[in-house]
């Protein structure tokens, strides 16, 4: 196989490919090459097995039976499955943050050594939201009171979820009349799947509905908690310099690479290889130092805050452990391959499991709870430092690039002084044409990075501002977008604003969970104007999204009000009735409809089609028409 | 098509069969042959579509590809749909129980006409479990505090249910020692969303701990809250004769028939079907009266606590439409197949949905709440009596059956005299060897009704004590097992115990979600003798299980310690670890296990062992060995 410069676009990809193909090691494109031809039932969405009297499947060809053995059709069967999609993003996400509340409640309780608040001006801001009084308060009482009233939106009790409130006044309202405002975070999920039982919901339209409830349960709760809370615990991020790409491997220094999601292992990795001890270690161990490495979204948590280095996104998780540099991978939870540890396995790399809810064979298991984790982040990084010695020949292919992160919502409003109105004021004067939110995965079918890169630089070079998250964030910071430099690359407009500025044309603003400051922005920009998030000239693009979080996202960012365009096509192509629902229909009910591109040239056309269209509405270009 | 002796054992069904095949009516078991073959890979548990990566499918004989895209074996793949299953399961009972506890809490604050607290003593002492004092308040004071206690159980701020320490203390310090101890009902079906998400739990082990844990806060959590809040609201059920079969229905009457699984919605159909203004209505529109009927689970709440007559399980939920007897079905939600509204359509049978989460193609939504359920239900009843005139010809093949219901826990302890010594004593004696469950569905796969009532029989022959629900109560009581005078049918000594009571030899223990009755008559049982759950001589069984709810009962049920054989397959045959711990390993780590066994003949050989095995290691019969 020499089709490495099929698979990606990137230097350090195309070169590590080659060289598992020479050590003759299996990679994702493989094990995709060999699932060919995927199913067509599965794909089409019209493959049920939600009971025992199944599986049963709709001939897409009108031939063969046309319903289940329950008598279900195509559009139930097909708006069951996508239901279950967003069940399960929307439950990671919310579970990602409950985790993250949990150690709030132990720190307020002092439990959880090495962890601390970092942020109090946040804290206090957001349980202000949650209507807790801070004034005379320590702020681990603050902690705690929020920690509790966080939990609350996870269960049944409440009407309304807390964080709903920081939605335009339009937009609540909507929600309210549709009856897809989320109530509490699990009990959508749960409900989804009571719904999607056998027997229950038989309504593709009402399915559907329900989904855009438990997706809005994601966005505006269970993910916009883990946000907030990571921000109060490990420090709301600032613009920050990082470097990217495989070459942030170093030869000569014990290599620690973090992946996965959750900041609460890799924030105590990270301070027990910032430990002057443990370089010590290291260095009595023949190394010059050790080098913490982030992967996916775990590496954008630790990049946003704290500037460490970015290794790849999804589709480079194996092939970086072909450098044979990687002394020690730690992962907690979401997108880790299981084949990560037999890629390991050909090379010395270690492989660590760190989360009671996930483990993987071949991995070692070092379970880390907010107890113990300073502890046990130390007995792992000796670990990794012990392995320096098993070290055979490596291969760092490429140099590393350098990029800026840390653009939450406060720094970008901190940079425009304050306000949200410069940003606007260069939107209504038409420099910056609107705003695009890229964000979501890798996935095989589309060539590795070329949807996101493609999109942003067509986006870009439009005046179209782009934000981005998760790895098409890291695509893009691998492309060089993400320097100040990059405004070469931008229409005049957005140059000059950016450059004025001193920023990229391409804001890093996290990671997937992190899509929720999106979201505020927006909700910043369409209270500033008094008008809801579905009248400005905003859209949403996940052109390589593979997982059912991306799912949920999607489902969120629509429902917000964002028109967005994925690339992979969702396996919903079985039922015309959702397909046209949910690019059209949907448009007169949340006010925003996604698109299906795989094309990002195609793709960019689109968005800038709907930016242009939503500015004419606004009447922001009257002139023009 | 002359198949229907093949299709079901019972007289009505064979008859009605017959019918809708000259009517030329689809039914369940037409949709069935014409699904065949099934998808092998869905069949064995070994196709995912969990990403879109895939979809991916790992091939059976060692050919094809034997991982996912993302390096997912079949073990992984198995058990990550199987607690998938679970978690859709436990959610659906769950979310029935929530609906309870919303409505408990109404009726606390007066919001809700029509319903009120009918056990108050009930109400009191499962309060006092939940840490709530009754005394000085009003029932109503009472009733909100309980509805707020239980709403938390569904959340994520308690490390442990409340009503697991029902269970005997060994098995909940097992439950401990195991980490499945459930903490929130909501929590636990999320996080195996979560935890099934690529790249969180690869651990097809620890994924299917997590599934008992899922199961377990469904039985020890919401369907525990949906049964005893239902008693709270419309009373703990007593003995109380009744009627079953088609020949429930009336040629004269104003046939209504209630279809689901939450009593919310019946009771008011109920109240308003018993309303003398209603009587006189019918009258003036030709028919002698109005008559109450119910199917499936909605059906056995009204039979245990009203003895309202019931007209079928599952499979006769389509053939009973065809009597042309019925003037309106007015479903709630779970096992409702969408095929029923077509069935209708060639009658004059009005179909009603009344859940906001339950909507069916060609079905009437008249959405109710329990603010304005006593409205509704008579809104629905006087268009029901309006569809009289419509009626055609009628069909109604059988004359009704005398049975008993209404067993509940209380009731059966009341009967042995306010202890379950003497059930003790008769176990202990040898004349009652033991007692079966007998629980769960109907599927096409087996001949309907056929593995229930064999099972029973044989069971009863051997003089094991025989409790069932669901449509297997349904089944037994067509079957003519739940009479008195069915003692004939009983081996000696338990002929002798229930003829001594009074009593059937087969007790209709009540719908699903009552399954928890028999944990806790276990669990009282496994108190009285100082020992656990899995040291008694017990057994479950579900012979014609079809559903995701049957899945998360049968988990829960072993994982309490009951041994428990499965008619059809589930979908798990793929990993023959999965298999192997299921029916093998599980005994070590929670002393109970799952058979497969779809012949009931030879099913019933394997409880007999089983019980007869654990009397031997009770010491029940040492001088037998």
């Amino acid at each position: 196989m020499t089709h490495h410069h099929n698979y990606t676009i990137t230097k350090d990809g195309q070169l590590l490919i080659k060289k598992m193909e020479s050590d003759q090691v299996e990679t994702v494109w493989d094990r995709h090459a060999a699932q060919q031809p995927q199913c067509g039932f599965c794909d089409l969405g019209l493959s049920c097995r939600i009971c025992a009297m199944g599986p049963c499947r709709v001939d897409p060809f009108g031939e063969g039976p046309q319903q289940g053995v329950c008598g279900a059709d195509a559009d139930i069967i097909v708006a069951r499955n996508l239901c279950r999609m967003i069940a399960a993003g929307a439950a990671a996400h919310s579970d990602h943050g409950r985790d993250l509340v949990e150690v709030l409640a132990e720190v307020a309780e002092n439990k959880a050594p090495g962890y601390a608040i970092t942020d109090t001006e946040k804290l206090n801001r957001v349980a202000a939201e949650y209507g807790i009084a801070a004034d005379g308060k320590t702020p681990e009482q603050v902690a705690g009171e929020l920690a509790h009233a966080m939990q609350e939106d996870f269960g049944t009790r409440k009407k309304e979820l807390a964080l709903v409130t920081r939605a335009p006044e339009k937009r609540q309202q909507l929600w309210r009349k549709l009856n897809i405002m989320p109530r509490g975070i699990d009990r959508e999920t749960s409900e989804a799947m009571h719904r999607t039982h056998m027997g229950v919901d038989n309504g593709w339209q009402s399915l559907l509905l329900h989904g855009l409830r438990n997706a809005l349960s994601d966005g505006w709760g269970g993910s916009m908690i883990a946000t907030e809370v990571s921000d109060i615990l490990f420090g709301t991020p600032k613009p920050a310099p990082t470097k990217v790409n495989a070459g942030v491997l170093k030869a000569d220094q014990v290599n620690v690479v973090v992946h996965g999601h959750n900041p609460v292992v890799s924030e105590m990795v990270m301070a027990a290889c910032q430990d002057p001890e443990m370089t010590k270690l290291a260095e009595e161990k023949g190394a010059k130092g050790i080098n913490l490495c982030g992967l996916c979204c775990t590496g954008n948590e630790l990049l946003m805050r704290h500037g460490i280095p970015m290794a790849g996104n999804h589709l480079m998780t194996e092939l970086i452990i072909a450098t044979g540099a990687i002394e020690m991978m730690i992962v907690d939870y979401q997108c880790i391959m299981p084949a990560l540890s037999k890629v390991a396995a050909c090379y010395h790399t270690k492989m660590i499991s760190t989360s009671d809810k996930a483990r993987f064979p071949g991995m070692e298991h070092v379970e880390f709870h907010p107890d113990n984790a300073r502890k046990k982040a130390y007995d792992v990084v000796k670990a990794a430092i012990e392995n320096f010695a098993n070290r055979g020949e490596t291969y760092i292919p490429v140099e590393p690039l350098d990029a800026v992160g840390g653009f939450s919502v406060e720094a970008v409003v901190g940079a425009l002084g304050g306000t949200p109105e410069p940003l606007l004021d260069a939107i209504k004067a038409g420099k910056i044409r609107g705003a695009a939110g890229i964000v979501g995965c890798n996935n095989p079918k589309i060539k590795h990075d070329y949807g996101h890169v493609t999109l942003t630089k067509r986006l870009i070079e439009n005046d179209i501002l782009v934000v981005d998250t998760g790895c098409a964030a890291v695509a893009t910071a691998k492309a060089g977008f993400k320097v100040a430099d990059a405004i070469s690359h931008a229409g005049p407009g957005l140059k000059e604003v950016c450059g004025s500025l001193g920023i990229p044309p391409v804001l890093h603003f996290g990671s997937c969970v992190d899509n929720v400051r999106i979201l505020v922005l927006a909700a910043a920009l369409a209270n500033a104007l008094g008008t809801d998030i579905s009248d400005l000239p905003l859209a949403g693009a996940a052109p390589e999204w593979y997982s059912e979080k991306a799912v949920s996202i999607g489902a969120y960012v629509v429902a917000s009000g964002i028109y967005t365009v994925l690339g992979p096509m969702p396996p919903i192509a079985g039922s015309m009735n959702v397909v046209e629902l949910l690019t059209k229909g949907l448009g007169e009910v949340v006010g925003a409809t996604f698109a299906v591109e795989p094309d990002p040239e195609k793709a960019a056309v689109l968005i800038r089609g709907h930016i242009e269209n939503q500015r004419r509405k606004l009447g922001l270009d009257a002139t023009e028409v």
